[in-house]
């Protein structure tokens, strides 16, 4: 879907001299910034960016892997200082911003809480404050979540490092954990503690796991995926308080029917809420995040930008084909999108710019939102893909006309849902256990294209003598890297330009720099490229 | 499944002379004497026929086809009488048995109503009396069973010739047709005469039609393929009464909820129930049929046998594995299981004048009774085959840890839904609209065979690329036509001996001449052996 308006012409277009202050330094800040830092280098623009936590950014969809010992923080660096600082970059890490003062375009920095505040000022400021681990209401656990740094020893969620280590230290020794929340970090985050040898329970509310991205046969038959992969799920659970011993450590997880989950690790993943507490001082609009419109831009002056978990794209267009149904809408969790927000925000300034030297009007295509971001299980266990609306039955009418495909096999505990509109495109989908027709109907789902009149043919790509059909199918467009929207031509062309490993693909294309789940679709061209030559 | 216990040693086995006598000349009482007239002709026994109606045995299963105008009563015929009475079997038509003396081992017959009533003496009493049609409680209609005579006019079961022509004259004036019952009969009643042109509701009291062999979801899609053949359901309906006119012709439907559903015809489908009256009469046991233990045997003297619609297999061993759960089934109102019986009663009659003629006793194998008989709407617009028990959902655990498959496809109207055992035999079976997996599905079932590790294989069958698969499939051992329980092998035998069409094939092996539903494949396999000569 493309916004219903071609990008405006720049009122306050950007010029060259300004100075661009980022606040955050997480993946999607990292990424703007590495598309800009060769104007910074230039000298064609002034680049600060301000980040909370004292190390750089680091790859922070990749927390959970390194609490469960499946990735290691040397790997996740996303940005490097030196490199950075001889761009010409202004790094302030381990610093607070306290407060926008948007009259005079200046920030209130600090140090930390009791450090002196001083004042920096901007042209254009880029918000990418990210967002923050959700607290449950329970007894034992102080529910403001400016208090997620005094929890009790044992509870915790995987948002930074600090996090990744206290969960580590538990996983190495084989502890017992407690996952409350069935979302899909929370189940990866208990796959990956189970495969580690840790024994594992999920505590969910609904009757179900991944509750908004499952229809209830999906969520029962991923319930016995779960299970028969060690990770038993608690449904339709209400946690009471937690448990602790005489040093508040945690021991235990207290539900409201009286049941105890012992355990030494209580994982929360119940979601986040974007950081919106800077923007809302400043007097800009927020709802479930910081609201900008569909050029990213959070003030009418063009002076203050969102991008990634922190923003919300609500535009004011009460025709608008994409933003009604976007309502309420929280943070995606996902980095596909704000790395694509990154890219377009860097594009558009650089685009600007350009329209200034040359005398002119920048000119740039809208930022276009993607198909609805698909929802899939990382994990070497349990293969699940799933997107969009994905309600209705095969044997009851659909109000717009489309119709629902269905296969449960009980069996081998598979599950594929079609939710198709009346032109055959997809509206929503859930593949359980078939790994190649999820990733076929994946990219039907993406591109829009339209199932096929049998939509048996997809199931067979799973079967017993599927063999080269799946390969046959990945064409040049095809997307291997979702995070980074990284086309199977673009990995191939990397490859040939000498690309010999998954890392030396990442470096030229970012492809499977994200969350990493396209590393073995990308060491397969890498190796196929090599049988070849 | 086999009874208990082998066939134990005749108490009194027939001898040579004997005479015979078989009540009743359906399709199934024709099937006996077919298989016993040349012992009549070689004077071994003595062989009556007593036949109700003065037409001779003709095939009543096409008495729908008759109805439609989609077969002819030339056709139609069973038995040659002029042939029989050269054979020397007394044929008598046209003729009632009102009593059975089983002291004197004497019938009471009498040529109708106001006729004389003469005594015939048996040594051997074959029932094959049948069922007749239920008939509902509706204000306008005498419930009587036996009133059945004295319907309005326009309101009529489809049983016999009389009731055939009855129907005739609407569907050849395309008139309006209301049929009450969405049972198998009633269903392929109502997609002909749509099929012949005529208005046709059904009215069901169940939420969905075939309410015995489907669940909700079949029954929903079945219910949609229906209105698209130009057969709406109304479902759920209570019928109150038959509204006639001034000469007391039906004009139209009257239901609980008030409406009134017009119509030329009332076709009465909802079910048979077996004739019994005599037996009764004659002091035997009777149940929902006359009950007869895997002998066929109704009485302990082994003189009174029953076979068809009018007899049930209930034996009285509480560890017999055959019947427990068969207790409480009425007649099949499909011909193959009778004549199945038709056919091992003549054997067994055979078998013991070998003995006799050898000094010895008989052995025969107890007739065995095949899997839970499959339900196939014969009909050109709509493809359903079912069996055995169908509940249950692939997401939830079965009580025999067996499992579901499932598969359902709202917008081609295609359903599959496969019941498996723990050993991945069938205990059940739904396919809707996917012919050549139905055909797949039937033969595993009926053999006992385990459903392919991955089900899915099955569903290719009717795939666009499935070409000579299923051909390949077919073996010698495939049964072609059920009815007759007629194999591959023995159709390409009966071909390679120089049968040439269909009719020719039936001659030589049955196939085909019962519901004739699998005339299609007689006739390709004919034209496959004449391509391939």
């Amino acid at each position: 879907m493309t916004p219903h308006r071609p990008l405006r012409p720049a009122g306050t277009p950007m010029r060259p001299g300004e100075h661009v202050v980022v606040v955050g330094f997480g993946p999607v800040a990292a990424r703007f910034v590495d598309d800009v830092a060769d104007l910074a280098a230039a000298g064609t623009i002034r680049l600060t960016v301000i980040g909370g936590e004292t190390d750089p950014a680091y790859n922070r969809v990749l927390v959970g892997e390194l609490a469960t010992g499946r990735a290691e923080l040397a790997g996740m660096a996303l940005a490097d200082p030196g490199l950075l600082a001889r761009s010409g970059v202004d790094l302030l890490l381990g610093t607070e911003v306290t407060r926008i003062d948007r009259s005079r375009r200046v920030l209130h920095v600090t140090d930390g809480p009791a450090g002196e505040v001083r004042e920096l000022g901007y042209d254009r400021l880029v918000l990418a404050t990210g967002s923050r681990p959700n607290l449950p209401v329970l007894r034992g656990i102080n529910p403001d979540p400016r208090a997620y740094e005094h929890l009790p020893a044992g509870v915790t969620a995987l948002r930074d490092l600090r996090d990744a280590r206290a969960v580590r230290a538990v996983v190495e020794r084989r502890g017992r954990v407690v996952v409350l929340g069935g979302g899909v970090l929370g189940l990866e985050a208990a796959l990956a503690a189970s495969e580690a040898g840790c024994p594992v329970t999920v505590v969910h509310h609904a009757p179900w796991v991944l509750t908004r991205s499952l229809d209830a046969p999906g969520g029962a038959l991923l319930g016995r995926a779960l299970a028969d992969a060690g990770v038993p799920v608690v449904s339709g659970a209400q946690a009471r308080e937690v448990s602790l011993d005489e040093d508040r450590s945690f021991r235990g997880l207290v539900l409201e029917d009286g049941r105890t989950l012992p355990g030494e690790l209580l994982l929360l993943s119940i979601g986040v809420t974007a950081r919106t507490e800077l923007a809302e001082g400043a007097g800009l609009r927020t709802a479930r995040g910081i609201v900008v419109d569909h050029e990213l831009e959070a003030d009418v002056e063009q002076r203050v930008f969102a991008i990634g978990d922190c923003a919300e794209v609500l535009c004011k267009d009460p025709s608008c084909r994409v933003c009604p149904g976007r309502e309420g809408v929280g943070p995606s969790g996902l980095v596909g999108p704000g790395w694509r927000q990154a890219e377009w925000l860097a594009a558009r300034f650089r685009a600007e710019l350009d329209a200034v030297a040359a005398g002119g009007t920048a000119v740039l295509a809208p930022l276009t939102d993607g198909p609805a971001a698909a929802v899939r299980l990382k994990a070497h266990q349990v293969e699940l893909a799933c997107a969009g609306t994905v309600g209705g039955l095969p044997w009851e009418p659909r109000p717009d006309g489309g119709t629902v495909v269905q296969w449960a096999d009980g069996s081998a505990g598979s599950y594929a849902k079609l939710v198709l509109r009346p032109d055959r495109t997809l509206e929503g989908y859930i593949v359980l256990g078939l790994p190649r027709a999820a990733a076929e109907i994946g990219l039907l789902h993406d591109r829009g294209e339209a199932v096929p009149e049998d939509p048996g043919v997809l199931l067979r790509l799973d079967g017993p003598d599927a063999g080269a059909r799946q390969e046959a199918r990945m064409t040049p467009e095809s997307t291997v890297c979702h995070c980074a929207g990284v086309t199977m031509g673009r990995i191939a062309d990397a490859v040939g330009a000498g690309a010999a490993t998954v890392e030396e693909v990442g470096c030229a294309t970012r492809a499977s720099t994200g969350c990493g789940g396209c590393k073995d679709a990308v060491r397969r061209i890498v190796e196929e490229h090599a049988a070849a030559v």
